[in-house]
């Protein structure tokens, strides 16, 4: 079975990449969709879904009484429903066949269905150039605070990516394969990436 | 022109990984020759040639009287010779035509000439195995041995990057694919790999 995670600096492309490379390969690419499953299994807006579905809550006060978990938060309690929510939906989606996963700790939740890692980068500058170029009516787009939307993005994606594993966001060593994006289109980088792909599921140990 | 740099941890699979790409591409591999041109243009030794070539030589006294640059280390000024004169190598290789060169932070000195950088990475485990399964006769296989061996060349490799540069090595930042060779055979990477390099080079902007 191929099932390809793909995480991503904000800004990167990957999301595109992640859309493009299953396109490719005649598979499903799971994004959005994920988001959406939540919403309606739990009854929940799917705007709320998306601003939760990758960060961390902040609690500001003791979450443990003695050796037991308080939750009396609705909002934190809400999101350890999405990500348990979350959870058995990636494992739905991944047991259906072979797929493209973006995002939401794929990787780590997925780990025992052997999938193929890749991480999706660029420099700062090639990220603000590409949500500029991909900026909706009405957005900021002003390099400066597009530069503090990336960071913080990503800052919020490595927390949560710490919920589930000790290995970090970002951290070469969590994946098979790393891309850089910088100064390239990522639609022109796809066919060369289907090839690694099917080689490297088919390659020796 | 398509120069490809390998940067690569010891015990990656980097070195044959470079050099099989380069036949799947039919181009040169710059790998050992670098060495060997080097010993011959300065009438050293190709293995002390080696032994300097990737390292920082640490010198225990002042280096400059004033503003003047005093080298009165003969290993200094040979090493100082040395990285002169692969640099001025490495230059007229990739002037020659497409290329992949191995090491030397050719991705650095030939920065100009706009090469794709690669980098080779594997976890410990799967370096120590790679290792012992290329161990030459008399070589000391112990485990412990071979991983503080990995550390230490890493470490001098990572050094000798900071002679050219202050980007990091081993920050996939510096990269623009970063290829993991955990438990795979590099020669089954391969065919992907030149895939993905020659729309590398294709893409556009």
């Amino acid at each position: 079975m191929k099932i390809i995670t793909i995480s991503r600096e904000f800004g990167s492309g990957g999301r595109e990449l992640g859309k493009r490379l299953a396109d490719a390969l005649g598979v499903p690419c799971y994004d959005r969709e994920i988001i959406k499953l939540i919403a309606e299994q739990n009854g929940f807006d799917e705007a709320y879904v998306s601003h939760l579905s990758e960060k961390v809550i902040q609690v500001s006060y003791p979450m443990t009484i003695g050796r037991r978990f308080v939750t009396t938060n609705p909002v934190l309690e809400q999101q350890i429903k999405i990500i348990s929510s979350q959870r058995e939906i990636l494992r739905q989606f991944a047991q259906k066949g072979d797929c493209v996963i973006v995002g939401r700790c794929a990787d780590i939740i997925l780990r025992d269905m052997k999938p193929m890692n890749i991480f999706v980068y660029a420099e700062q500058q090639a990220k603000i150039d590409r949500c500029i170029a991909n900026g909706r009516e009405g957005e900021n787009l002003d390099p400066k605070v597009l530069l503090k939307k990336i960071k913080q993005i990503d800052k919020e994606r490595a927390a949560y990516r710490e919920l589930f594993t000790d290995t970090e966001w970002g951290d070469m060593r969590s994946y098979h394969l790393c891309v850089n994006t910088t100064g390239k289109e990522v639609k022109s980088l796809v066919p060369g990436l289907v090839n690694y792909v099917n080689g490297w599921f088919e390659a020796n140990k």
